[in-house]
């Protein structure tokens, strides 16, 4: 970090001598109030940026189509008295979201002052200004307050981070139609209160490694480029300390994996994406030199292809941590962050279906190259170009990570992701080894992601609801195995954030994807160990997912692997019963006291099949069972008074013993056609399951596919890429190089 | 039916003469095998037709996809060997899909026959066609047959039936491609063992005024045409005894009321218009004279039109009595039907929208017709022109009937259905007076459908499931008041059917749309009567229900008023327990099993209000309580052990008494935005509602809106339209005419 530190030193001097000579003129009258004025606008564009843009706004129907939309929205309040009201509502309230339409109107009331040179537009974001000028100097605490980082003008810091980005921004647009008298004004009243409480009373929370410190940062860093304060920007950028130990590089390169993997997930990195691009934009015209888009080699521009990798067809981020489902990249972050990577890193035909999707571009230049190319680009093809792909997790790329295996291609794409990551910070679940199964754009086996109706006041305010915490981050919400009734760690996240798991080997892309992870962790005596396999069978157009999970304990434990599957159950093989007149909970904690016991089905046969129907294909789930083996159809619901959680099945396989295998195939087969009411393959082709050999050194496993044999074998010890392995398997002896090997109809795929 | 029956002799005389003329020189031949042998094809479409047709093939894109499609299908057939299986299967099984199958492939590749003149299509269909002369002869009553009307070559004979309307108009394409000992040997093997086993074995079936028997009749008369036999077409149109009490024009008469609508509601009427549609078209061909088409003022025009007005804005067809959800109006019955009447009766453009959702025609005058008309219009509406209207139950439209109130345009169309009709024959439900809301597309305040799983072999074999019974007819299914926890009629069917309500007075379309109807059978002692009023208001771009539901009795009495709403409970204004650790059901019977009780509530404010979400618009229901008044928040899925019912919620307002009324407003307001995280008018406006007066002359309700007052006042008696009346009302004399008055802020709407 000292490095770090050193660097900027110089480069502020270096500027500080380069503005001084620019601004000579003005520099004279500004110098009583702050130490130097730059040129403005310097944070979202540059003047010479605004004469192009403002060339271009009618060159095509995207970029006069989000022109248009935003000044409608803003002509909307011209000649209006626009209300800065006493802060008094939670998330969905009045205050709120009052608060929340103002700071866009003024950031967008100071683009539209700056593209048509209409004062009103000016006039308009300087009357808002002058009232938080006037309100912010006499806030305190919220009175909704609930986190331990409060906010001012909003219940929690978060929002009063996000006002002070946009505010920054607008301000800087305007900041040569104020008068002198009128700057101060505002820096001091709107501006400093929030800054120093940041730095001051919430110095512990503007110093974390954590997305909010980032919004914290991008706020204090703009708002100082926006009122000529080179201490706030040295403050973003190095902390408050100014001591690189934290502040918005220190971030950069503390919360992204090398591959640009963000440690609380897809869902936060859309969120964190947006301060860390809107800042470093900034930053690369107003400290150009600090080249923060190449830092950490491109960190960020790997953050934003990889989360959009991390997306559902429909553009929605997968799930899993603290997630809400109806969050895709559409929404205002990645608009903003994918223009902004355009600007920055140049033409990238890859963007192009998300901005279709989009539908708007920001006034940009970014914005204008993007909406120039959907215009001239006939064949954009549907989807982003999804593939398979894994990252790391941990600054340092080694703390674990995540697999995605993906097979098919537009809407017939099937995608399952293998979480071994670390835990997440505030966001994380407990679900090492997770797996989670997406099929042609829907959720086939999910991640209940987080409980949370943001923006609805009814809601809790639109805050984390307390079923998060006590349902949807807890081990049995998700599909992975729970031993002894408690999740991962005990739930405990701090524990949880010391460790990672990690991968022993993997293929992806190609007929046979495999990716094997270990976990030792999240269970003091036992250690979880699951081999994903996703296999492209030629007699299947679909994907064949093989899952060989193993839990070894030197004791007796009761293991629960549930499937959280989405769909109507068609069949089971196992014989159940039903709870039809009293239904009880699952248990009594970690989350399984929100789980109703709707049917419990007892062994009968070593391969125990499950079918259903989810969108018109069926998938099934064929597992080897022994007669320790219980089935529990369970359903989300219990424990929820407030109606919290959605109402969500699951099927449940628990076996018992010191070391267990759970060997499961999941099949996509068949359809339904509601038009010609006709069904195809609405049956597993599964005939039986056997492990041949399951030990330290290897794991055997034939699985019978309709008349075919299917052979895996994995290497439980040895994963070196180029180890022979002689096996008498069946009488016969098989040879193979490296840490697995699967054969089908008795050849290789 | 005298005049049918005479009618029907004179035209087929005439004909017969006409024929004999026609075809004198093919006569001598023929007249071995059968009295007369007409030209061929003369049903699906004439000689002339083809040529038509055929010169058109190429003309647009639909057309051409269209052609196309089937090609293509019917292709890979060609040169294989197709399987005409024993019959074995339920629905979804082999068996069964095989030969629907192969009806379809018999009746499109002697399309492509008499299109392309290419002799390997009728060559196909003439293999197809002597497999099942030697099979059919062979059959018994099909081994899964569980009804009293069981099939042979399917479990049930209605699929048999439709075997045989398609293998008739395949045989009537290939008709001249065959030899004289092929026609014979088909119409002896195929044909015969089944119309002999429909108009004798399952005579009573055969003579049924029943969606079913229409199929019967028109395979029948289609299969007569197709061979020559006269005495066929004339069972088909007459009856089997040729009396006119039963057959196709019974069924005309009989089953539409005057304005085409179908006792058994809109998901049947698509069922049954197919065979209606195909019978009439080939008698158009056949038998012109009996102007089919025209027959009770053109009610089969009526039907298929107002089939289409009782549809979503998705094409889903409104699913109260036995239906399912995913059936909409692209389905084959639609296709088929929609290309037939621009056939026979011209050009509608209102037609255009739903062509374009179906995204094909059939290879008819009818599909090219319609084929061009897309190609053509530039401007074609996203949606079918729906309105507000009303459609009278009963062949003589004296048997209560249906209201639809609609408000709003294209995505914007809100949409509810007050049904006050007979009892809809066995797939009617026990719903007296019941209504529906749906709004932008979606179901809000739904009725289940049936449960049923059609072409899933899992499920049942596709066939309706147990608790398509047990809980989808009952009452407490819907959104009507239930009594004592018994279902309307007992839930004994023969008693329903022989009632039905009636309606009272209404007005549709405009500001103020209202629907007064009452029910005096569903219960021995107690009056039922609801009044639904949409008003169009002012101050709200969606239109807010007020639901007046007066239950009358001598005696005491419990009453469930039930709201199946779709969404998410976002608060309530009454408290309520939640049943957290142990769940039971409802009751016992009448589909209370069916029922977990989720929460109670109690009644602590004459004002009770339940909010929820359903795709980001908020919906409220505030109702007057009383202190009897208790509210249930109920769940699906009791009793359920094959877990063939979807979990779904409703909110149940119980009171007891003798008299007493249900007043409740059903608002529809604001929205939530999951890209901004914003929420609008997310609470209800409704701030008091009172019931000023409330006997046998007349019903007042006072809502105040936010700080508005809606004044209702209704006749309990007196509906006659030019009727004056003078109240007094808060001490002040109101005068109106008319059996209702509606005031908003003191003004008319």
């Amino acid at each position: 970090m000292k490095d770090v530190s050193l660097l900027s030193f110089q480069s502020f001097n270096h500027i500080y001598k380069m503005r001084l000579l620019k601004n000579y003129f003005t520099l004279i009258g500004l110098f009583t109030v702050f130490s130097v004025s730059a040129q403005h606008p310097i944070a979202y564009c540059t003047k010479s940026d605004i004469g192009f843009i403002k060339s271009k706004l009618g060159d095509n129907e995207l970029i006069k189509k989000s022109f248009s939309d935003i000044k409608t929205s803003v002509d909307f309040w011209i000649g209006k008295d626009v209300d800065v009201p006493f802060p008094k509502d939670p998330a969905g309230g009045y205050t709120h979201e009052k608060h929340k339409d103002n700071y866009n109107l003024m950031f967008n009331s100071s683009m539209l002052y700056q593209l048509t040179g209409d004062a009103k537009y000016a006039e308009l974001v300087k009357k808002i200004f002058i009232k938080y000028a006037a309100l912010n100097p006499t806030l305190k605490n919220h009175p909704e307050a609930k986190s331990k980082f409060p906010g001012r003008i909003f219940h929690q810091a978060l929002n009063d981070a996000n006002w002070l980005v946009y505010a920054g921004l607008a301000y800087d647009g305007i900041h040569d139609y104020l008068t002198l008298a009128e700057r101060k004004q505002i820096a001091d009243g709107a501006f400093k209160p929030e800054v120093d409480f940041f730095s001051g009373e919430l110095k512990d929370w503007f110093a974390l490694i954590h997305n909010h410190a980032v919004w914290a940062c991008a706020g204090v860093g703009i708002a100082g480029m926006a009122t000529d304060n080179e201490q706030w920007v040295q403050m973003a950028l190095y902390g408050a300390k100014k001591d690189g130990k934290s502040g918005f590089i220190a971030n950069i390169d503390g919360l992204f994996s090398p591959e640009g993997f963000y440690t609380e997930g897809p869902y936060y990195t859309r969120y964190s994406i947006l301060p860390f691009y809107l800042f470093a934009k900034s930053l690369e015209h107003y400290k150009p030199e600090l080249k923060v888009f190449n830092r950490k080699n491109n960190v960020m521009q790997k953050s934003l292809i990889n989360a959009l990798q991390q997306t559902n067809l429909d553009g929605g981020f997968y799930c899993y941590n603290d997630a809400l489902k109806d969050k895709t990249f559409i929404t205002n972050e990645l608009v903003e962050a994918v223009d902004i990577a355009r600007e920055v890193f140049g033409e990238d035909k890859s963007l192009l279906p998300v901005v279709v999707q989009q539908n708007r571009v920001t006034l940009s230049k970014g914005g204008i190259s993007l909406s120039e190319e959907v215009a001239r680009n006939k064949n954009i093809p549907r989807y982003f170009p999804y593939k398979s792909i894994e990252f790391t997790d941990g600054a340092n790329g080694d703390e674990g990570g995540v697999s995605i295996l993906r097979s098919g291609s537009a809407e017939k794409l099937t995608s399952l992701i293998f979480k071994y990551t670390g835990h997440g910070l505030s966001h994380g679940h407990f679900d090492k080894l997770n797996i989670n199964l997406y099929d042609e754009g829907n959720e086939i086996i999910s991640d209940y992601g987080a409980a949370r109706f943001v923006g609805i006041e009814q809601k809790f305010g639109g805050r984390y609801l307390p079923e998060t915490k006590s349902y949807a981050a807890q081990s049995i919400a998700h599909n992975t195995i729970v031993a002894d009734e408690k999740s991962h760690f005990n739930a405990v996240e701090d524990e949880s954030q010391a460790h990672h798991s990690n991968k022993l080997f993997s293929t992806i892309g190609g007929n046979v994807q495999v990716v094997s992870a270990l976990d030792t962790n999240a269970y003091a005596d036992i250690k979880l160990h699951r081999t994903i396999y996703m296999l492209q069978l030629p007699t299947n157009p679909k994907p064949l997912t093989v899952d060989i999970f193993r839990a070894l304990s030197a004791t007796q434990h009761q293991y629960d692997l549930p499937f959280q599957y989405l769909g109507t159950l068609m069949s089971t093989s196992f014989p159940y019963k039903s709870f039809t007149t009293n239904q009880t909970t699952m248990g009594k904690k970690f989350g399984y006291q929100h789980l109703w016991k709707e049917a419990e089905g007892k062994y009968d046969n070593p391969l125990s099949q499950f079918t259903f129907l989810n969108n018109k294909t069926y998938y099934s789930i064929s597992s080897l069972a022994d007669d320790s083996t219980r089935f529990y159809l369970t359903r989300t619901g219990a424990n929820d008074p407030n109606f919290n959680l959605r109402r969500e099945p699951a099927y449940i396989i628990r076996k018992k013993g010191d070391n267990q295998t759970f060997l499961s195939v999941i099949e996509i087969h068949g359809g339904y056609n509601s038009v010609t009411e006709t069904s195809t393959n609405a049956y597993s082709s599964v005939k039986k399951i056997t492990l041949l050999r399951n030990d330290d050194e290897y794991s055997v496993a034939e699985i019978m596919l309709a008349d075919k044999l299917l052979l895996l074998i994995q290497c439980n010890s040895n994963y070196k890429a180029n180890e022979k392995h002689t096996l008498n398997i069946n009488g016969k002896s098989v040879q193979f190089t490296g840490p697995y090997s699967v054969l089908f109809d008795g050849k290789a795929l």
